[in-house]
């Protein structure tokens, strides 16, 4: 079980963002760069991110992406939500009612699987985690030469 | 990000084994039939099993599968890391130190990246419920209807 790198590019361009500030709208091509990773395909990830109402964009000379709300407003459920989708890691296809289980009456079936219950436990205690700690937090908690150095790279850049 | 079948199967195979007890040995093709999924498939997933010493296998006219130790001993966890591995789902390739990172003093990324830590926590939240789950609180979970359609399911077909 993996999530994709657009976790990782999309979590680090988020944290970018905060760093540049409100009045900053970076072209994705600047994001790329500032990462060494493909435009392209991170591209793909920013746009789920604006679908998700985590980043705006803008077009233009001027336009790129900002993030659409306050760091602290974006939790790290939301950036994954955004990227891997909604659904559970681990999907309960019912196997209990095949095989050996086509004669059970409907009864035995009325509750959820118990097997499906507790990986759903584990998947809702990765997800409050996840939705405990936001984007304002990775601010806080990187080092202060990293905001720092970021601002600096990307000055010559701004448009 | 989805974990493979495996998982579900996995896990459903280890309930039922604990329903039939210490001494029956089933065999992968039995298996297969209880939840009419692919044995040859199947059997991947019960190897690892075995690998990770969840499941005993025996070989002969009368042999099979059989849990390697009793349920109580056997996590939710101890089954998924022999299905999906022990990698975390996020992994951190160290993009802070590409791109506007390459210019940074080494000092800055002496401690591991925040994004990393953060994303951490929430599997490590994962993890610990899935260890506090054992194939024995499943077995408390299911209906006893289960139990009991799944060794009269088996009688016949045991050897």
């Amino acid at each position: 079980m993996k999530m994709s790198e657009g976790v990782e590019w999309g979590l680090h361009c988020c944290l970018a963002l905060a760093w540049l500030g409100d009045d900053t709208a970076v072209p994705t091509a600047t994001l790329a760069s500032a990462f060494d990773v493909p435009p392209h395909y991170l591209n793909k990830f920013l746009q789920a991110l604006v679908r998700a109402d985590i980043l705006a964009s803008s077009a233009g000379v001027k336009g790129g992406f900002r993030l659409a709300k306050r760091p602290e407003k974006i939790t790290l459920l939301d950036v994954v939500t955004a990227i891997e989708g909604p659904e559970a890691s681990f999907r309960c296809t019912e196997i209990r009612r095949r095989g050996a289980g086509v004669t059970a009456r409907p009864s035995e079936f009325a509750m959820p699987c118990g097997i499906a219950i507790a990986m759903g436990r584990a998947d809702a205690a990765w997800r409050r985690e996840l939705a405990a700690q936001t984007v304002a937090d990775l601010v806080k908690a990187a080092p202060p030469a990293g905001a720092e150095r970021m601002r600096c790279w990307y000055a010559p850049r701004a448009r």
